[in-house]
């Protein structure tokens, strides 16, 4: 309903069929890879980014790219995922489209399609399409909004967005999101000088080292989260602080990696080493996280300053108290957190000396592993909120890689293992009882601890109605998704009710 | 105790210090790869393997190894549970050393090694020493039988060996153990021709083209149960299906990929694709454990058939029953289990037709993962006993991947965020819970469920108290832990009934 659709009356050519992955339906030019997105969108093309899978290295390509497709990967590949948080069509899992990144050439359904021509693809059948089609444009009609009005008078949780982009965040606030409940700070680290800066925090080989390059980002995530606060207008604001494996943010391939080296004036075989020192068996279970903030407090202090001193500034520009909520992620044990929240108290005390400002906030943290739903008592001695990270948690409870799981999964969910796709409906019976454990916990230790959810599911009606049953005090999920959030939060609240 | 250890009266030169990864000494000619390490063996050599870190590839080269040495990795890498299940030393993260896989060099403590130059490492001590060194060989005096005796008198709960080998299951009974608890078929898989055939149905287009590689690995497979029946001699023997995602049987390097290519008749691109498709972000958390049996039920029924056919070959052979227990590895779902029993029940009933022999059997899953706890209620309805895989249940429970957990663990049991290594000590505030939890819920169903204990922490005393207190009814590890695992029990028992 909120995103454009092809006209009915169009006729289509079907050239290849993959997962409905991220509703709407765009054309564009084809481009193989994020930098010729870039080039060309530059030039003022629409284009659709064609790649096998997408990586974080393609944030910037699909940023820019009108949609998505691929040729590998699920419901919940990382195409998937950031189509969806992004609103963008895509298509992922496209099996029999060959891609020929040396050539700059595909085929599907027969047909010999090169960079440059034009396809159309529409996420909501994922289909693609040989060529431009007719497309209609999505109102948001005055019933929407009468729609949306009765439901918000109805429902009891209130409904965030996951955004850290200006746009994101004024797509949100369009949408009706009430706040932003997590905000991925690695999200603001891939652009331009950051990346540099960030690759130089990496490399450097003490704490002096990565000060200086933190020196760098801090001006830059100041303005980010200023920027943030000001759209976000006195809403509350949870910021997580930096989670992914630093190898996220180094050069893979030989040329990459040359490349940034002579920009950099490191060797690439310095870079290489130290890409090597930081490789993964298995990056969702390993030095990520709060983890980061324990070996590298400095990096914790960066990005507490960062919010200190944009909530000051946003403060003075809107003339509304800002309040940050600072979320710590993959939190196992209070000790940790504890740790973690020293560091910022430590912050919040030396910004208010320097200002003379005082500032208010919350600390807590994302319950997305199931040893922290279990020590839910004890964290939340010193824990103000907990947020679930039911895409973690869904990972670990189920020990199902979301990357990975296409392989399988398809089979678990046709066959009544599963009765949905965990990553896109909560599973009851093993995460949900993880979630209960959690909050019932938590709330013996702190009655009034505000919980919510900012996995994926917070967009998800099935979820959502299990968030509502269980007491959670709002779901969080994609800009896009905030108009059905809001829905499903009202029938929730009416299917209880009815109870 | 076990172990061969350096005269006291010898003098060090150390060069290098690591990790004691695996406790005694050897001394031996320096390798640097898993292939010259079986050449030197074949040739009447004792050789230290030398690597950076090792994998699964390398489990040939440890295995012909006097000693393991890498220059990464904690003491839960993969080189360090190897090391410990086969009872070699192993020094592990020795990270001053530098090694030069192409010139065949290592340096340590400013001495340059060359291949061929002996070395010796102290398990215990985790030290690196230059040249041969004296040692005193471990004697298993009276003193230490009468021990065993009074400890066997005191305990309550049975001791397994987790082994696969005979060499393996023969010392488990030299050292006491009543049973095996855990047999990895998947180590079974890597040997002589085995691999080809394994190789064969990775790459089989078909179920057809699976079945036929199939059919090559069931003799193999069913003598090696057969023998494994025989030495246990009547004794319970717990058989896990095959478990590691199938990429771990596919060379790697690009050298490898041609070779095998050459000697299986396929074309290295074709090899190489089939890697590419099965290549995962997070194995740990992928396409593996019982989702390869939901996939390619004729893996599972090949290994079932072998078992059942080993089993009334073995029985003939020594007189006695063999009554084998099959463990479903990595369960999160009673349907899941459920279609895993069923190929393995009418297995059953097809070798029994054949043979005319009627197969006492017993049908359990490995609790491995954090659902699979907390479904145990219904799980228990169909599975005859629980074995509880307590290093996944780390992994998952915590979000650590062990393989990876170096680069951060030790700074959280340096600040006391942990109390001890999660995977030497069972985290019994975090993993223990889950453990409890699955037992009461298993019991509930199933009064008399057997449960016992396969990882790591079956051989650690800390641990081994904590199953006495839960009540569990066996500890299974590895052979040489065996006697330290029945002096523990002996212990937990007598300070429970303090208690």
């Amino acid at each position: 309903m909120l995103h454009p659709t092809i006209d009915p009356k169009a006729e289509r050519k079907i050239v290849a069929t993959g997962l409905p992955a991220s509703p709407g339906a765009a054309s564009g030019e084809i481009v193989f890879s994020s930098e010729d997105a870039e080039t060309a969108k530059a030039a003022g093309k629409a284009v659709i980014l064609v790649r096998i899978e997408t990586s974080p290295d393609d944030i910037h390509g699909m940023n820019v790219a009108e949609g998505i497709l691929t040729t590998r990967g699920g419901m919940t590949s990382h195409a998937a995922v950031v189509a969806r948080g992004m609103g963008k069509p895509c298509v992922s899992g496209a099996g029999t489209i060959r891609i020929d990144y040396k050539t700059e050439k595909m085929t599907a359904g027969g047909v010999e399609f090169s960079k440059g021509d034009i396809i159309t693809i529409d996420g909501a059948a994922g289909q693609v399409l040989q060529g431009e089609i007719a497309m209609q444009k999505p109102e948001l009609s005055g019933e929407f909004q009468a729609l949306m009005g009765w439901a918000d008078a109805i429902r009891r949780m209130a409904v965030r967005a996951n955004a850290e982009t200006p746009q994101d965040a004024r797509i949100a606030r369009q949408f009706g999101a009430e706040g932003i409940g997590l905000c991925r700070t690695e999200h603001m680290f891939f652009e331009g000088d950051r990346i540099i800066a960030v690759r130089e925090m990496i490399l450097a080989d003490d704490e002096a080292g990565r000060r200086k390059a933190l020196a760098k980002l801090l001006p830059m995530q100041r303005s980010d989260f200023a920027e943030l606060f000001e759209i976000m207008s006195g809403l509350p604001v949870t910021i997580r602080l930096l989670d992914p494996p630093l190898h996220e943010f180094l050069p893979q391939s030989d040329e990459e990696i040359a490349e940034v080296a002579a920009s950099m004036g490191v060797s690439a075989d310095a870079l290489k080493r130290r890409a090597a020192e930081l490789h993964e068996f298995n990056p969702m279970l390993g030095f990520r996280g709060c983890r980061l903030a324990i070996a590298f407090p400095e990096i914790a202090e960066m990005q507490a300053r960062a919010i200190f001193e944009g909530a000051i500034a946003a403060g003075k520009q809107t003339g509304r108290v800002v309040t940050p909520e600072i979320m710590v992620p993959l939190v196992i044990a209070k000790a940790e957190f504890d740790l973690v929240r020293a560091t910022i108290d430590q912050m919040a005390q030396t910004v208010a000396k320097e200002t003379g400002e005082t500032i208010p906030y919350h600390v807590g943290t994302m319950i997305e592993l199931p040893r922290a739903c279990l020590r839910a008592a004890e964290i939340a001695e010193t824990a103000e909120f907990f947020s679930f990270g039911t895409n973690d948690l869904t990972q670990t409870g189920l020990g199902i890689s979301r990357d990975d799981a296409a392989s399988f999964l398809g089979r678990y969910t046709a066959k009544g293992i599963l009765p949905a796709d965990p990553f896109v409906t909560i599973d009851q019976d093993g995460v949900g009882e993880l979630v209960e454990i959690a909050a019932e916990r938590g709330r013996k230790t702190r009655p009034d601890i505000k919980l919510g959810i900012c996995g994926e599911h917070g967009g998800d009606p099935h979820s959502i109605a299990f968030c509502e049953k269980i007491g959670l005090s709002y779901v969080s999920c994609s800009p896009f998704r905030v108009p059905i959030a809001r829905l499903a939060a009202a029938q929730a609240a009416l299917a209880k009710k009815g109870d």
